[in-house]
């Protein structure tokens, strides 16, 4: 497969993304790490609403919960 | 079985589909990769609505929350 | 087992199918391809309410959002 | 283990049974085919509410759906 | 570990036992099986509401709508 | 890793534990019995709500429903 | 992978960590354990809404109900 979703996903460690959650929640956060689960690691995490930005630093997000992870700049360094 | 659900999304590989979400949710965008799971990769993502089009860049989407996917075109290419 | 589910499946390919789907979505169209998991590829599919019918072509259905694969006329050709 | 729930399924194949599932939805019908997973094939199934009854004839049903399978007779075979 | 929930399970067959299920249904019948999945299967089942009996004969239960299983009486004989 | 989640669990057998379930339901026993999918034998078992309080005796839980376990007392011995 | 999330799990073991659940409850403790599904062991536990904080003890989190872990110190110790 040209392109595997696992694979973007470690492309973009370092880079600030945007997660969806299912309970809508919106969190961003520069990716620190990521496995086969799409279970997360983020730093410098914030959750944002409509209203107020809460700071949370440093989080673990259940993969279970995501439904869209949003890499805004795409992979700086395509894979070869 | 002559035509298994994972060949025909590989063999759509960089056509643009658009995706139903359990949420109701709508994104299309170009398929970049798709995995037996049904994680998506799509770049110039779009989410839209009746009212407003968003747009996302490159998105990782968790196969979990996917109901359909749609590619209007078919694949050009069949497989031997 | 007599007649499992997946063999009724495989023998229904090509033909015109209806899906229910968890959302109460109904989808039919004839049967391409399907899978282990119920992961179910779809030609000439349409989406219809009671209102309305929209014309989808070519799409891939998630098995776990799948409640009900009505194929009216049975197999045409037994198991032997 | 006595008496596996597998096991009793494949007792009453061809006996009619109805199925409560996770939407309320009843179903019955002729049991053709079960597996490990509960996904169960009916002939001359038929859909049934308070008002109404829809005839549906050959369905697959996805076991994740369903609640409980009734098998009003029990099994005319013991297994020995 | 000392008792652990299967073990339990196939020490009540053949007792009357209730079960709460996901939908708040509550089923009792005697015990004729069961497997790892919590798949059950009944004899002389009856689903009970505060109004209502209902007399269901045999049935299996899909153990993913399994909450709890009361064994009223505890196990008669105790494992060695 | 220190403490593995179902090291604690074996530590408390024979302790008062309460726990919350997935529909709110709070059901507190000896525990007897659990394993690896945090399936719960309980003895002596009562489910309460603020105005009531109901005697279970045996209950098997299924996992899959049980949020938090709490075993307010800890464990006596720690494990070397 | 740079940091998986199972990593940085273990490097915050016995520091105060926040858990947002599915059901939104909010739990708070110091981190005894953690396995690879998330199920997490918290000592000195409170739940904590807007009017109240309730004081747990120990408990044991079912990881399929766990949302977001929050570690806000991130890890005092680096992996090498």
């Amino acid at each position: 497969m040209p392109d595997a979703p696992t694979h973007l996903l470690e492309r973009v460690i370092s880079q600030r993304v945007t997660l969806v959650l299912k309970d809508s929640r919106r969190l961003s956060g520069r990716l620190l790490g990521v496995d086969e689960h799409m279970n997360v690691v983020l730093d410098e995490a914030e959750e944002s609403t409509a209203e107020v930005t809460r700071h949370l630093g440093r989080v673990v997000l259940r993969g279970s919960n995501v439904v869209v992870l949003n890499a805004p700049q795409g992979a700086t360094g395509k894979s070869a």
